[in-house]
């Protein structure tokens, strides 16, 4: 009977990380990922999106049975019914959502241990481009401040180097820091 | 007896969306909006956001009495447990939410009826800058390809017209197409 022991740091199977990182150097068209979204209005500024399918690793994915589903609304103060949190509120869940996972797995990856991580974010906004009212402002935020913590027994320069190195590689930090490409088609 | 009627065209309320034009107008510090998350990693690439304050209007915001709760996750080919929709995900689902709120809003203020409002999304990623296997590659999406599909009885030409608008408006086209200055802070 063979025994199996497999590297789990922060939740996270090291040796699967590495595999998968072994597997993209001797197939580069394994990294290509196709992420995909569907959203329907209801009413008013209530919106909902399903998330299931998406294409990477060579395939297309099959492991969600159901879609995760996201509804988006405004306050009351926006016209809106607190169906959900609004559209640049979800940015700032999907930015900490990825670097928590950029600074969780590259600490497993170096073996730091981490105990605990949260992050805090406010981002400054001026409706007046969203509402019409000037073409001098611009619609999205003018900034995003965001503050780790981090719970860890690794030393500080340590952490701060690990900090720097996700900031380098987040993909949602990437694509709110630097433009990205977006065409937009109306159907028939 | 006093009789009030209000102008709702598409669940949106046109006399107070008139309303809170002119008293921005009146007043521009009221256009100023503070968002903000607070997000805790739980394990994994599994993570929570709260999403409940903001300040806007001239006051903070009292009209959540409790967080709006999103879980983040990545699949099981990228070493998650599917807890949740990955962050590039949540990109996707931000921007639709974020469309869908500027169409049917300045839909509304125009007299244009919406009866229906869908998006597809999809994003092109590589992952090869997330692994560090390539600082030639960006980290974010390469790309977004995004159909509107609209049912109403106005004529094409006028539907064509609001796209445009809503795309010069919006506030998350604008944070993906455009560069957002983030600070980044890790806490003692």
């Amino acid at each position: 009977m063979a025994v199996q022991t497999q590297t789990i740091v922060n939740g996270v199977n090291v040796d699967q990380l590495v595999g998968t990182i072994n597997a993209i150097k001797g197939n580069p068209d394994l990294a290509r990922f196709k992420f995909r979204a569907e959203t329907e209005w209801i009413g008013g500024g209530h919106s909902r999106t399903r998330i299931q399918s998406f294409y990477g690793a060579g395939a297309e994915d099959t492991s969600r049975s159901k879609p995760f589903v996201l509804e988006g609304d405004e306050p009351p103060v926006l016209l809106g019914q607190n169906a959900g949190p609004n559209a640049v509120e979800a940015v700032l869940h999907a930015l900490a959502s990825c670097l928590s996972v950029g600074f969780v797995y590259n600490a497993a990856a170096q073996g730091i241990q981490v105990d605990s991580l949260e992050f805090k974010l406010e981002g400054d906004l001026d409706l007046h481009a969203f509402l019409g009212l000037s073409d001098k402002v611009r619609p999205g935020y003018e900034n995003i401040r965001l503050t780790y913590r981090v719970k860890s027994d690794a030393p500080r320069d340590k952490l701060e180097a690990l900090c720097d190195y996700v900031q380098k590689t987040s993909p949602v930090l990437d694509i709110i820091r630097n433009p990205v490409p977006v065409t937009i088609d109306l159907e028939n």
